[in-house]
C-alpha cells in the first residue's frame, strides 16, 4: 500500500508534467528538461520506498528480471494508469482557458521504431542502473533513468510524441493528443522494449538473477 | 548562529538569482536553468552546516518530521525572510537603469494548484532525500531539490511565478511581481504543500521517526 | 562477446542519437544535449559490464593506460565501428522524408584543433574518472564523460562537427555529412588526441599502472 | 610539476572554451552549458591529482584556509595566468575569420557586486564541498562547482562578462574583451570575494582547520 501510494505519487508528477509542460505546452522547447527533472527527482525520493519505476514497462522489465512479484507488478501498472488518467485533469484546472489539444498525426513505422528504441533503452538503464549487483549504491540512478527521457525527448518527440511509458501514452489519450486508433503504435513497442531490455539484462548478468 | 548565518548566504543566493535573472530578466528563458542551479550549489554547500533548507516551507517540513525544534524552526523563517527581502536591493544595484517591474495577473484556482503541488513535490524530495535513513550518504540530495524547482518553474512558472518557497514569495512581494493582495495565493499552498508532504513521509516512514 | 554487446548497444545509441537528433536535426539547437545524455546514460548502464567505451579512440587511450588487451582492443573497435553505421539506417527509418543530408564544408586546420582538443579532453576525462585508483567508486563518471561532449558540441560543432569519436565520424561519413576526402581531419586528431590522453596519463599516475 | 600540469590543462580547457565558445561566440546562448560543463569535467579528471582550481580566487580561498602552501599558492597561479593567456591564441586558430572582438562597455558598481558575489560563491562552494571534513567522499562537488558557474553567468554574464576567475578575466584582456583600464572591476572583487569566502568557511568550521 505504501508502495503503491509512491508510486501514485510519482507517476502523477510525472503526468501531470508531461500534460502540462509539453501537451498544453507551458514549458514551449524545455518540456524535456521539465519531463527529465520531474522523473530524475522523483525517483530519488522514491526509489528506497517503491522502487521509482512511474512506467509500466518499467514494471514490466523489473518483473521479467524477477525483482516484483505478479500481484505488485499488477498493482503498480493499476496504479500508474489511474495516475496518468487523473493527471490530465489537474493539468486542465491548471490552464483554464488552454486552445483544443491538435492530436498528433502519426506514422506507423518510425512511431513505432521511435518508442521501441527509447523504451528498451529506459528499461536497460533501470535494471543496470538500479537493480543490478555491480552497480548498487550509487547516487547516479535517477540522473541516469531521468536524462533517457532527455535524449528520447528531445531525438523522437517530434516523431512519436516521445513518451516510452504506457502511462504516459495514457495521459496523451485522455488529453487528446494520442488518437486511440494508434494507441498500439505505443503500447506494442513499449512492452517489446521493456521486453527486450530484461532478456538482454538476464543474458549479461548470469550471476545476478 | 552559524546555521542562521548559512541560511543566510543560502537565500540570499537564490534570491538574489530569483529576483536578477527571472524578475529583471537577465538570463531571459534560462531563468529556471540559473535559479536551479543555485539552489543545487549552495545545498551541496550548506547541508551538513545548516541542512540547507534556504525555503520555510521546507523548515516547516523538516520541523514537522522532527528534525528541527520550534526554536530553529523560527529562527530559520526568519532569517531565510530577511535574505529574501534583502536580495531586491542587491538586485538592483546589479542592474541599475531596469525598467519598472510589472506585477504579475494571477488567477486564483491555478495558481493554488501550481504552489500547492510543487511545493509539496519540493519538500517531499527534500523529505526523501536529505533526511530519510534508507538514502542517507547519497550524493543526489541537491540534484534533486534543485531540479524539483526547474522542473516546477518550466512548468508553471508562466502559472503562479513558480516560487515554491514563502521567501522566494517575500521577494516577489517586495520587488513588485507578487501583489500583496494575492500573496495568500502563494503562502497558503505552500504551507499545505509542505504540510501534506511531511505527513506523507511520516506514513510511508513508520520505523524512520 | 557480452562485452561487444554492451559497446554495440551503448555506441548504436549514441550513433544514432547523433544521427537523428543532430545530423537530421530532429532536437534542433538542443541536439548537444540529447548526445551528451545518451552517451552519459549508457555509459552509467553499461560501465560495470564493458567499460562503456563506445568510441575507439576511448578504447585506444584505455588499450595504451594497459586497462584492456590487444584482442578486446580490436574486438571493441570493430564492434563500435558497425554499430556507427548501423545507426545510419535506422535514423533514416525514423525520418523517412528527410532531405538530402549538406556535407560539412571542413577548414582542415580548426577542424583538426577542434577535434584533437576534445578527443584529448574525453580521453583525459575518462581515464582519469573511470580508470585511476584514486577515483574508484564515484558516481559522476558518466556525467563527467557525457559531458564533456556536451561541452564539446556547443564550443566546435560548428568548426569540426564535433565527432570526437572515430564511430560518430564513421556515422557522419556513412550518412553523407562527413566528405570521405575531409575524414583523415577526424581520425588522425582523434587519434592522437587519445593517444596523448594516455601519455599523460600515465606521466601523473607513475603508481597507478 | 605534475600538479601543475594538471592545473594547466584544466585552465587551459575552461578558458579556451571561454574564449571560443562566449567571446568569439560559437555556442551562442549555450555558452553557459559549455563553460560550465568543462569546468566540471575537468574537476572530475584533475581533482585528485591537483586540487583541481583551475582559478586563481580558488587557491587564494584554499591557501587562506591552509590546504596550500605559499609556494603552490604561487605556482599554481602562475600556471593559470599563463594557460588563460596561450587559450587565446588557439580560439583565434580555431576560428580564424571571427570578426574583431568588441570590448564590454562595463558600469563600475553593477560589475564589482557582480564578480564579488559569484566569486565568493564559487570560492564558497568549492571550500564546503571539495576541502570540508564533512563532506569528504562525496561524488557532486564538481557539479556543485561547474554550476555555480552555470548561475552565476546566466545571472549577471552580461553585466560583468561573468569571469568570477583572474584567469578567465586574464583571458578576456587578451583578446581584447575586458579592458585594461577596466580590469580592476573583475581582479578586485574576485579577491575580496575569495578572502571573505574563506573567513567565512575557517568561521562556520572552527574544528575543520
Amino acid at each position: 500500500m505504501r508502495k503503491l501510494l509512491v508510486e501514485f505519487i510519482g507517476t502523477f508528477f510525472l503526468t501531470v508534467t508531461v500534460a502540462t509542460a509539453a501537451v498544453v505546452g507551458t514549458a514551449g522547447p524545455m518540456a524535456p528538461f521539465a519531463i527529465a527533472s520531474v522523473l530524475m527527482v522523483m525517483i530519488y525520493a522514491g526509489g528506497h520506498l517503491s522502487g521509482a519505476h512511474y512506467n509500466p514497462a518499467v514494471s514490466l522489465a523489473v518483473f521479467l528480471r524477477s525483482r516484483c512479484t505478479a500481484n505488485e507488478f499488477g498493482s503498480y501498472v493499476i496504479t500508474q494508469l489511474i495516475a496518468g488518467s487523473l493527471a490530465v485533469f489537474v493539468a486542465r484546472a491548471l490552464v483554464p482557458g488552454a486552445p483544443v489539444i491538435e492530436p498528433l498525426k502519426l506514422v506507423s513505422t518510425p512511431t513505432v521504431i521511435a518508442e521501441l528504441l527509447f523504451t528498451f533503452a529506459l528499461a536497460w538503464v533501470v535494471l543496470n542502473t538500479a537493480t543490478a549487483k555491480a552497480t548498487a549504491g550509487n547516487s547516479n540512478y535517477g540522473l541516469a533513468i531521468g536524462f533517457t527521457v532527455l535524449a528520447g525527448a528531445f531525438t523522437v518527440g517530434g516523431i512519436s510524441g516521445g513518451a516510452f511509458n504506457p502511462a504516459v501514452s495514457t495521459t496523451l489519450i485522455v488529453i487528446g493528443k494520442l488518437p486511440v486508433a494508434d494507441c498500439w503504435m505505443h503500447f506494442l513497442p513499449q512492452i517489446l522494449g521493456a521486453t527486450a531490455a530484461a532478456y538482454l539484462f538476464k543474458t549479461t548478468h548470469p550471476e545476478d538473477v
